[in-house]
Formats: C-alpha cells, sequence, structure tokens
C-alpha cells in the first residue's frame, strides 16, 4: 500500500468524507483508480460513492478487472446504468468481454436500447481484430456543410465523442468520402464548405483487419485517429491513437513471451499470481523437456563414438549454444521485421538468402576463431588431448550448425505465419530445439567419418 | 521495385511532368517518400523539385537517412533553406544528427538564427531523453486570455505548430500553469477565462527523464501530447503522441534484439546490409562461444565419471535445455515488467519469492514427470542401461536446475539496472550461459556422490 491509499483508509475509517472528496479533486482519473483498488469491499463502495459523479465513468474504466467486478456487484441498478451511460461505447465492450455471464447480463439490462444494439455490433468483432477496438462514438460530418456549421456540430455532439480532432465526412449511405481535421476547420473561414476543404484520400482500414496491421498504419503514417469501414465502404467506427498505444504494447509483450514459451497473459506482473504464473510456463517447459530428450538419444546412439573419444564430449555445450544464439538471433530479427511490417511472408526467398550469407560470415569466423582455439589454448598451452583431427570436426559441425541455425531461424517463422500459426511461437525455444538436433547429427556423422569411429 | 516506382521512372525518363505531378497529387506524403527512395541521384532531384511546395519538406522528413544525404547534396542553398524552414524542429534536430559534419554545416548557414539558436538546444539533450524528442513549436496561452482570444492566438501561430490540440498556460517566466485542450475551448463560450478552464494538475516530464518513462506515462494516462519541462519548471517543450508510438517500436525492438544478442540498430531489416549485419551480431556469438568453452570444461573435468557412466551423457542437453528455457522465463517476465513500469528495482526480493514459489512449483512436476518417463520409458519400455540411482541424480538436477535458473533469471536484470547495465542485455544469452554451468556442476556433484564415481 502507498502512503496515500493507507490516508484513504483511514479518511474513510474515520468518516471524512469532505476530505476524501477533496483529496480526489487534486487527482487524475488514472491515479484514483490505481488507489481504489487497494481498498476492501465496503470502503471500495463507499469511496466510489464519494467520486465526482462527472468522473466516476471514467474512473472505473480505469480499474483493473477484478476490481471492476467487486464493485459492479455491490453497486445499484441506478448506479450500474451511470456506469454503462458514462462509459465509451469501446471500454464498454471491453467490460462486457471480461465480466462474467451473470453481471454481463445485469449490465445489459441497465443499458438503453440503442446502446445495446451498438454494444452487440461491436461484441461480434473478432477479438485482436480492427473491429475489436474501434469506437462508434466519433464525429461525422457532411460534405455540403459549411465550416460554422461543422463547429456548431461538433459543439453540440462534442461531448460524447473519444475525438472530435479528426472528423470524418459521410455520404447519406454513411459511405466515408473524406476526412477533415479541427485545426483545417480553424484555420478556414466559417462560410467555407467542408466539402472543399475535406482531404478525398482517406487511410483506412477494414474492420476484419488485424489489429497489428492497424498499429502499422499508424506507425507509418503519423496518425491520431484511423477510421474503420465495412466491406462495403460505410464508416463503422474509428481507432484513436491512444488504443494504438496499448495495442503496440501489447503485441510486443504478446510476442516476447512467446518467444520466451510463455503463454501470454494480458495483465500486469503482480497482478498474475503464482499458481497462474505456473500454468503459463509449465506446459511449454515440458513440451520443450520431452522434445530434448530426442536430442539425449542422439547422444545415446553414438555412445561408443563417445567413449572411444571423450575430447568429443567437452564440445557438446558450446555447439549446442552457439546453434541455438545463432538461431534466436535469426528468428528474432524476422518475427520482429513481420510485426513492424518490415518482412512480408512472400519475402521468405530474399530473407534466406541473406541470412545464408551472414551465416556463412557467422560460420567462417567463429569456426576460425575456435580452431585457432583448440590449437593454441587446449593444444599448446593447456597440452589437452584434443587432436587436430578432432578440432577439424568440431569447427566444421561449427560451421554447417551456424549455417543451418540461421535458415531454420528465419524460415520457420515465416513458415509458421504462412500456414497460419504464430510465428512467434515457432521462433523460440523450438528453434533451439531442432538446432540442437541438427547439430549433433552433424557432429557425430562428422566424427564417425573423419576419426573413423563406429 | 513496385509497379509504382516503375511508372514513375518512366515518366520522368520520358519527361512527362505533368503526369509526375497528378500521380504525386492523389498520394500521401509518407507514400511519395517511399516512392522517391528506388529512384537514381539524378531522378531524385527531377522528382524532389516537381514536389509541391508546401509539401516538400514534410514528404523530405518521411525519407530514409541515406536519401535524405544523398539529396541534400544536390540542393541549392535556396532549397537547403526551403528545407530547414518547412521541418520541425525536432524533426529537424534529428535530421541534423544524422547526416555528416559537412551537411550539417551548409544546412546550420541556411537557417535563421532564431531557429539555429533554438536547434542547437535541442541537440544538447542526451538521445533518448525527453530532452531529445521534445518539440518547441506548441501553443503557449495565457491565463488571463479569453477564450475568443485564444482561438484568435490559435488561428495565428497555429499552422506552424506540431499540435494545437492541447495547449499549455503558462506565466511571465514561462512557468507551467496549467493545460486546456481545444475540445475545452470549443465547448466553452467566447468571454470565459482560459485561467478558469484549465486543469492545473498537469501531469509532466522533466527534460532529463527517459523516453521508456515517457512512453510509460503516455500508456497509463491515454495523453495525446505531454508536457517538459526544465530543473525549474519552465516549460521548455512538448512530446506529441506520434512519437510516442515510435518510442515504444523502437525500446521494444530493441529489448528482443538484446535479449537475442544482437546490437541494436534503428535501420528496418531490409536496410541492414550482409555485412552490417554481421556486424551485430559477431561480437555476441564470439563471446557466448567463449564462454560456452567453460561449461566444455566443467564437463572435461569430470571426464571420468561420465566415462563410468556413458547414461548420464544423454541426459546434459535436456538439463541444459529445460534450464535456459526456465532461466529465460523468468527473465523475459522481468525485462518486459521494467520496460512497462510494472517492476521496479527495489521489488528485487518480491520478484525473487514469487519466482522462487513459481520455480519449485516448475521444477517439482518436471522433475516428476522427468522420473516417471526415465522409469517407464526408458528402462521398462525401452530396456535402457539406466539405473534407477541415475534416474535420482537426473532429477534431483533438473530440480535444482530449475529453481536456481528462475532465481538467476528473474535478478540479473534487475540487478543489472540498478548498477547502470542494459537489463536486456542480462537476460538474454548469459543467462542460458550461467545456468548451464550451473547445472552441469550441479549434475556432476550429483552423480559423484550418488553414484560413488570420482
Amino acid at each position: 500500500m502507498t502512503e496515500k491509499s493507507e490516508a484513504l483508509v483511514l479518511l474513510l475509517e474515520k468518516r471524512r468524507f469532505e476530505h476524501v472528496r477533496a483529496m480526489v479533486a487534486e487527482m487524475n482519473a488514472v491515479d484514483i483508480a490505481e488507489l481504489l483498488e487497494d481498498l476492501d469491499d465496503g470502503q471500495l463502495l463507499l469511496a466510489y460513492r464519494l467520486l465526482p459523479k462527472e468522473m466516476a465513468a471514467e474512473i472505473f474504466s480505469y480499474m483493473a478487472g477484478d476490481t471492476q467486478e467487486k464493485l459492479l456487484g455491490v453497486l445499484t441498478n441506478q448506479e450500474l446504468a451511470a456506469v454503462m451511460d458514462g462509459l465509451y461505447l469501446d471500454d464498454a465492450a471491453d467490460l462486457l468481454e471480461e465480466m462474467p455471464a451473470n453481471v454481463v447480463k445485469r449490465l445489459l439490462q441497465m443499458t438503453s436500447p440503442e446502446d445495446r444494439r451498438r454494444l452487440n455490433q461491436l461484441l461480434k468483432y473478432p477479438d485482436g481484430s480492427a473491429g475489436g477496438v474501434l469506437t462508434t462514438e466519433f464525429v461525422d460530418l457532411k460534405a455540403a456543410m459549411t465550416v460554422a456549421e461543422a463547429f456548431q456540430y461538433i459543439r453540440e455532439c462534442g461531448p460524447d465523442k473519444e475525438t472530435i480532432y479528426t472528423c470524418y465526412v459521410i455520404d447519406r449511405n454513411r459511405r466515408l468520402e473524406g476526412v477533415i481535421t479541427v485545426k483545417e476547420l480553424l484555420l478556414a473561414s466559417g462560410e467555407q464548405l467542408v466539402g472543399d476543404l475535406m482531404e478525398e484520400h482517406v487511410i483506412s482500414a477494414v474492420t476484419t483487419d488485424d489489429q497489428e496491421t492497424v498499429a502499422q498504419l499508424f506507425a507509418k503514417y503519423d496518425l491520431m485517429a484511423l477510421p474503420v469501414v465495412d466491406s462495403e465502404n460505410r464508416l463503422v467506427g474509428i481507432i484513436t491513437v491512444d488504443d494504438v498505444v496499448d495495442i503496440l504494447q501489447q503485441e510486443a509483450t504478446e510476442d516476447m513471451e512467446k518467444m520466451a514459451a510463455i503463454t501470454p497473459t494480458e495483465k500486469p506482473y503482480w497482478r498474475v499470481g503464482v499458481w497462474e504464473t505456473f500454468k503459463t510456463r509449465f506446459p511449454w517447459l515440458l513440451l520443450l523437456m520431452v522434445s530434448a530428450t530426442f536430442t539425449g538419444m542422439i547422444i545415446t546412439s553414438f555412445e561408443e563414438a563417445l567413449s572411444a573419444s571423450v575430447a568429443l564430449t567437452a564440445f557438446i555445450p558450446m555447439l549446442m549454444d552457439t546453434g541455438g544464439n545463432t538461431g534466436s538471433q535469426a528468428s528474432v530479427t524476422v518475427v520482429r521485421g513481420l510485426a513492424l511490417g518490415d518482412i512480408r511472408v512472400r519475402d521468405i526467398l530474399r530473407v534466406m538468402f541473406k541470412e545464408l550469407r551472414v551465416g556463412v560470415l557467422c560460420g567462417v569466423c567463429l569456426s576460425a576463431a575456435m580452431f585457432a582455439k583448440i590449437l593454441l589454448i587446449d593444444r599448446l598451452l593447456l597440452g589437452g588431448p584434443v587432436t587436430v583431427m578432432e578440432a577439424v570436426v568440431v569447427c566444421v559441425t561449427l560451421l554447417a550448425t551456424i549455417v543451418c541455425a540461421k535458415l531454420v531461424g528465419c524460415s520457420l517463422p515465416l513458415i509458421a505465419k504462412k500456414i497460419g500459426f504464430d510465428p512467434a511461437v515457432m521462433a523460440g525455444p523450438f528453434i533451439t530445439t531442432a538446432v540442437d538436433a541438427i547439430s549433433l547429427l552433424v557432429y557425430f556423422r562428422m566424427a564417425t567419418v573423419l576419426l573413423h569411429l563406429t
């Protein structure tokens, strides 16, 4: 608990409600929401009722899911109606998606029929699509309006809109005709027509687009808002840049977690308990452990070769680690390139050709370094038992491993994406396991041939 | 080359300049910049001169660094002056930072003394700080202005500002007094005073703040713009959300690259050549290969134990891989938590306690699974040579490795951050190497003690 939340608890206990109001009046909605997280059920309800009416819904929208659920359970129907009315529609849709069925039912009963219809529409779009993050609360202008009329309209409907700064011009069939900003309207004279001022080449997304594609558009074109249209170019809603900031953070976190063999959760670190954390990590570890035992089986099958030349065993960790590192360099680069829109699936051959050349460069240099190290340090300096032929086996294997690792690392995520799997899941430890197996097979084959082992 | 750029080349060759102008008039500045990338020097200059004057600087700001340099080399002084005049100051500062010294000198000569002074100021802030990304082109209002006066002022100075939608109220010493949005101004009546309407609790950053901290503020408070003040609370500039979108992508890419043992570059995949890619990857692979040879030395020093029980060798890859995977799960979670502001350095003990419990849970379950697998599949089904005691050694080592890996994985990034190193660099393969060594040491110690090997 922070100092501030301790103070709040104390004020609530002593029923110093005026002090609570004064404390909250000084604060930002996000910080108030954070403050309320620490309260127990009774205090939470009490504190919520002390909030300024016009801020309550906004504060509610910033609370964590479990706090929201706790609060919804104790609010009166009238208070529920006020929450639903005060939330932006996209936030209300997110809330309905998170809450259990009985709460959703109560919430929908407290919503106006018109909002309920629009909410149901929003809830139909799949999670992670442009439709899933859009809001229907935007300013729509008509081309025939004058600038003065446009301002009049913005003043009337503005308070309920997520953004008023980018306005969309639609025809009578709600088809998107153009876009105009408040800045442009402000700099124009009152009698000019919106249709003459608007930009007709509008960058837009379709409801079915991936939210990552949407984020790429924002980044590329420095957008503040993006209109989303349906398959017939009718304007359905807009996506605002603050949601894109969240999407970017969420997508990057997910990719990192997947690459590290973790099932992604959307919750911050301290909101995930030990048991829940275990469940996001254990299945992957088990899967990878089982697949790593196949690597062990390769070793077992070359047991005799290994006992004939124990020096070879000492190089196994180095070969496996270097292969793994080389592979993840390539795969992380490709996964990130896909997420940023720099690389497309159809570039696969170009990517492989580039990585092949990088792999050969890295492989030749590393093998040469390793060869020198074995001969100069292991043999000459330390007088180890490694023979020159063994050094050749190690270094040729190293070169082959590095080139294979680069090729596997760069192509697996692209192939995964092509066949509809998640590239980041492929880019992670699966590549390590695959490269381990390849490097050991090459190693023992080389050893058998060059050292004449059986 | 895309179809469009081929068409452009053709039009330029045939000197169909009217067609070029018409083609460009239909396009967005970002797309035009992309189109010009493919042209050779002479065509680039020709095409640039055909661009509408009012768009030229904006298009220039979206070009890649090498194209900008190419173009600056062939522009006349007058054209250079137009570019510098047309660029937003923060973009101009970024340009100066990227260009070679002789180009910078020419550019600064073509800049007005006032802009030069402000540019020099901007260039003093370190890269990656709030000062390094701010722009000085914002709307500053006075508390005593009426709403009508404020709109008059915005109309006059608005065209040159990066954003007009969030306005900052400053006193005569340029100290930040409040913030007000154009939405609030539009919804107020003309004679109201800015000072009565403004929000006095302004969320702001200091010039020396890390850009990652700035991005966290935007994400937390859903900001569109953030004022940046100096140590005496004087308003220096603002950061706009479009720059934050870039910062978020850049920081996430950097963290991923560092964790994958790659020296980060800011360039997209196809702008980094094979040789340059090699240079970002090779040093890390070399370093990690050398550190992996220490793991090999551990194996060598237990050579006799291994030759006495060859079955043990087969489990080495499984132990190393599982340790590595477990460690990166913890480290990636912590690195991301740090980047998102969920975890702070002083939480280290709480983090370690949580990871310890997760580690014990994962360790016990995985060891049990492995024990069952060895006894049922390896021994009973396949009739392998593994003894029960060897299975015990493997599984106890597995448990110890997993718990150690979780603790090392979660604490190393935090310790790194504490002593001023980069957490993401620590979170990567260094943890794998450390965990490899730990797991092998435990393994051979266990084997020596429990199997009575020497």
